[in-house]
């Protein structure tokens, strides 16, 4: 398949016309061709007619229908072969087994929904039947079902531009909701988005589902991204990138005439909390691992760990040793945009030119856009005491905390933001210390996992990648995940309806019902 | 009991001096007894201390335990016996009959609530078991639960002073999901919420819960209301009212540094769709039972039926003159405050001296704060012509829209903001018109009846009571029924956590999980 940098509005491919980006090689810094056009207010108002226009007919459409559009994208998506693998290494920097694994991620998340449609219980069904002899009043017959909340804006990731782009968590979970999606590309990488959205829209084509399910949108600025979220026929919006990003967004959806839901996943510093007896039992490994899941991906993750609590002392001075011997036995890694390469940088500098903070270990030094690890170490005292110490550096850099005691280690844990994951390293005689830390970690992330590290995010039915405010916009929901759909539902209720009129899923001989609750008790599950 | 006039803290009973407030006699406009002393800066900062005190342990106690609560809760209001039903009625001029009838709503939500929690799948379980075994990267152990946002502020309404009120549905579901509450007391109803705040206060005391489990403040001015949505240690609001007054919470919540959501239930006009072969058949019947629901309560109901939509002719004359007819019968009732009855006049003088709305009945004056019903109509052009023909009026006045045809009348349907309810009347024959309309009316509407009218809200597991906006800040949610839970929970997934540090919920041997999902699949419900 050939790029054309043309934006893909329905079933037509067409040229924007409202300014120009280039795709970048990440390692080079050369642009790339072809040019993509930027989308005019007329394709943006086109984009969204269409979309609006498919909102109905496709809500409507058959689970099993939109379950095989699913996994038509997914096999779409894996046809592109190498002409995908290879835009895809250009545009971002990642090296190809990482690219090839992200694929796998993002045809996996498709399949996750198509699976989930097909089992089919993912509009929590509620039937109250009549009870038209109840006194003192008859009761109704109430039957509930959710519904799609209408066209859906995506904006992808620069970190995943795959499965967190244009076919990414949020498109799969719209579509499987029944929300038509106008997803607006990334400008770090406009090839990549322009082969999977045409992926999409071939699979859109030989399904025959309406045209206006699915759209590809360039923006040379910032009018579209902002006219989309604007705009009254969307919904709600999907989101991954900066907290100023994200916080834009949430403005203009908030300032509409309609407020929509904005799913935001925007920043964490992702805290480890290292345990007395883990540390003195397993410092040295810990250090290792640490430093590997912190250069993972040039720490370009949003799960990267990005600050270490634990008790001053020998065992934590072990674990900094080990992590830097690994460090230093890293190569550096290419950035994936020369953007966020500078904006490292910065942040390093920052942190390194901090008066209160030491500067313990560094990676590689690399050329161009390649990024060099950084370990810095700072008391609890001055963390506490400088706000900005406690910002998100993106990428492969992490601040460790010392603190006195625990009791100091819980101050700096509630003194944080919200988070999208908490790392506990533990051994099992920090049971009683762990313990006494989770009601504040429960709070504070979406995810508070064990002697591991939260990159690595799998995709699954208990999976949460979301957390209280800043983490997300939204600490109610979660971006991967089956329980992604569930930010794109709503209930409606049907009152004394009857049967002819009732959607499918809520007749009385449905055979869509596959699990539902009977005056609020669960049916017809299977053990 | 006696009614003190003083603000409930925890366990406390302190007297408010940041102003007074009376309750006044709605049918005489007297001043009551005692004067009920505003809370102080102070003292709302105590009652969110101890509420944020409150949180930890009060999640974590167990489903039974928060049920007993309930039920307590539930007896202790029903022990207030004739004390409660005369200070409601004469604070709130609604008559005994309803109101003891509301008291058996608040008391049938709380036990409701209490079933559900011991039921105990409403925290969504899911598991994902490790698969160390997995190629190419082994799967960790996750393990999904939902737990509580944290302390609920919580607004009752003027209209349903028991139960939408201190112990309503709000604190109800917020309380079953482990949140502690605040409530500021209607200033409509004070010595009622006292009366029900001291009955939740005592359940606390006997259950030996968190002290900060539950608070009720009154606010001589607006200081108070703003304070507690401001204030950092709330997580989430629910409140029933104005859309002025919702969206002024709603600004406040969004310009925290940590946002939080404000589950505001606002306005709404209710349309009642009239097809043409029900009309044909019964236009009598059904014109009569519109004037019994649009009077009901004196019209004050978020579903009142405001607006009416048929095709113009004949029919629809039987219509109106069998409402003139009926409202001509019934007496005028008191209305909830004089400001009501105020903004109601008002609205109604506003509408009948538009120059395109003709005033086609009246209901029989009154005395004092008796609200005089009143019919309007004009036709679909003015309706689409003239935007504050939408608005609501607050009682019991409703606007018929003459159209041409069913086509006109797709378009005024497609000119409404979201709304709380749409009632369709319609015969067998009319099932092809309505069923055109329906796509519409989900997108619409939180609630769509048949040939009844949304007044009478059944309290079950299938109801919805939210909607688009502005009928409610978030459409994805609904405050009554026991699907209202879900807005106080989000989800918080455990990875690779050791059996001994997983909330009983979630233990491999727990004896709490009786519905969960295991790899997406649910688990153990019974048909």
């Amino acid at each position: 398949m050939t790029i054309t940098g043309e934006l893909l509005i329905g079933r037509q491919s067409v040229r924007g016309t409202n300014g120009t980006i280039h795709g970048i090689d990440a390692a080079t810094g050369a642009s790339l061709d072809p040019a993509f056009g930027g989308a005019t207010r007329e394709q943006l108002d086109q984009a969204c007619a269409l979309a609006w226009q498919a909102f109905d007919p496709y809500r409507e459409t058959t689970p099993e229908r939109r379950a095989d559009f699913l996994e038509a994208i997914a096999i779409n998506i894996l046809a592109l072969g190498d002409t995908l693998i290879e835009r895809c290494t250009t545009e971002s920097g990642l090296p190809r087994a990482r690219i090839e694994g992200e694929r796998g991620r993002t045809v996996g998340q498709l399949r996750m929904f198509a699976a989930m449609l097909r089992q089919g219980d993912f509009l929590e069904l509620r039937v109250d039947p009549a009870q038209p002899e109840r006194k003192p009043l008859p009761r109704a017959d109430l039957r509930l079902r959710h519904i799609p909340l209408g066209p859906v804006a995506v904006f992808g990731a620069s970190n995943f531009p795959l499965a967190f782009s244009v076919a990414g968590g949020d498109t799969a979970s719209a579509l499987a909701a029944g929300c038509p999606v106008i997803v607006k590309a990334h400008p770090a990488h406009p090839g990549t988005s322009e082969l999977v959205g045409r992926a999409i829209q071939q699979a859109v084509r030989d399904m025959d589902l309406p045209e206006g399910t699915f759209s590809l949108l360039c923006d040379a600025g910032l009018e579209i991204a902002q006219g989309l979220v604007a705009d009254p026929r969307i919904k709600a919006v999907g989101f991954t990138g900066s907290r100023a990003g994200g916080m834009a967004l949430m403005a203009i959806a908030a300032a509409r005439s309609e407020p929509i839901p904005v799913f935001a996943e925007m920043s964490s510093v992702n805290p480890v909390l290292l345990f007395p007896h883990a540390l003195a039992n397993r410092a040295e490994a810990i250090g290792t691992a640490f430093a590997d899941s912190l250069t993972l991906g040039a720490g370009q993750f949003c799960t990267n760990p990005g600050l270490v609590l634990a008790v001053t002392g020998g065992d934590l001075s072990r674990f900094t040793h080990a992590a830097a011997a690994r460090l230093a036995s890293l190569p550096a890694a290419t950035m994936l945009t020369p953007g966020i390469h500078r904006a490292y940088c910065a942040g390093i500098d920052t942190l390194a030119a901090h008066p209160q903070v030491q500067t313990i270990a560094r990676g590689q030094s690399g050329a161009g856009s390649q990024g060099q690890a950084a370990l810095f170490a700072t008391d609890a005292d001055a963390f506490l005491a400088h706000e900005p110490l406690r910002h998100e550096v993106f990428g492969a850099a992490s601040l460790v905390v010392r603190c006195r005691d625990l009791a100091e280690m819980r101050r700096v844990i509630d003194a944080l933001e919200g988070q999208l994951t908490a790392a506990l390293h533990l051994d099992e005689a920090d049971h009683d210390a762990a313990r006494s830390f989770l009601p504040a970690l429960e709070r504070l992330a979406g995810r508070i996992l064990v002697n591991g590290f939260g990159t690595g995010v799998e995709v699954g039915h208990a999976m949460v990648h979301g957390g209280p405010w800043p983490a997300t916009s939204d600490g109610r929901s979660t971006s991967v995940g089956s329980l992604a759909i569930a930010r794109f539902l709503r209930p409606v209720c049907y009152q004394d309806m009857p049967a002819a009129l009732l959607p499918p899923s809520l007749r009385p001989d449905s055979p869509q019902r596959q699990a539902w609750r009977l005056d609020g008790k669960l049916q017809g599950a299977r053990g």
